[in-house]
């Protein structure tokens, strides 16, 4: 049976797919839930995704909690991205003394009968205005802890070793291996 | 058959029925999804209600659409105000040198039939530190267009006399006597 993983997003399907190879993408719409919550987001997207295709599910949601924000954007990110863009967002996080942050990726698992798992991984760091071209989405202003450049400025091999992403993929793999 | 309006605000549930007595209050809980877009909230919410109720529904929705951050937080404010508190999103707007702001009232209503109209009001103003005790959610920091004072220190009669939600809920009347 299939493992599809529910993505529109290119980036994220190379990432989960440098771990588990055999995961296919399916590109459907399925709605998103207003919540601070990943994981109630994840399950419904996983539900509503089990009523309409057959097979085994995975959905990611990668959060960025800002420190100075109160812990938002969390999984409002895209929306952030979408009003402030990068820069912007870059922007008004250098308005405050703090500007550490948090991205936390998590991945929801529907198994064949409907069981639901979560895998989740965060990594520390800071936000900073736009530098690099490599990666996607908040790459260029996502400094890892104990780093000085961005995701997008350390490229894909440094950033899948640092991942949250990678991370919580290779969980997943862990434990649909010891099914 | 009744009018039911869709919402768990008490705050809301007495401006909209100062218009309209008649209204109901009907307090359950519904998926919001994410979107900038009002009316993809509210049509989404409508659906669902139909699906679990009969009769006519209202959603209503009131955006706060803030300049300076690219019209963030949008109909995503309820999330802004939980992990910011209202004196925090003051704050973050006294960031910037531009503090207006537009509070948008959308409401949809959906009809025995099925068919769903939408009554949209706005008003601009402008976004302060919190002041004042009288109202709810973000009446404290909101300053209407002419004026010096923010909704929670005008007070209920002079807010509806202003208010965004008062009109739209006019809108709706008028159509719905005309059918």
């Amino acid at each position: 049976m299939p493992l599809y993983f529910i993505t529109g997003n290119a980036g994220k399907l190379r990432e989960v797919q440098a771990v588990m190879p055999d995961v296919e993408q399916l590109d459907i719409d399925l709605d998103e839930v207003q919540s601070l919550d990943p994981q109630r987001v994840i399950a419904h997207k996983l539900d509503e995704a089990a009523r309409r295709h057959d097979g085994e599910f995975i959905v990611e949601d990668t959060s960025l909690a800002i420190d100075c924000l109160g812990g938002l954007p969390g999984p409002f990110i895209k929306w952030f991205g979408q009003a402030l863009e990068w820069k912007g967002l870059g922007e008004l996080v250098q308005r405050y003394n703090n500007h550490t942050a948090v991205a936390r990726t998590t991945i929801g698992y529907r198994d064949a009968a409907g069981h639901v798992q979560f895998f989740v991984d965060e990594l520390a760091g800071r936000i900073v205005m736009p530098q690099g071209d490599q990666g996607f989405g908040w790459d260029p202003i996502f400094v890892p802890e104990g780093h000085t450049q961005t995701f997008a400025e350390l490229g894909p091999a440094i950033k899948n070793e640092l991942s949250m992403r990678r991370r919580a993929t290779e969980q997943l793999k862990e434990a649909i291996q010891k099914q």
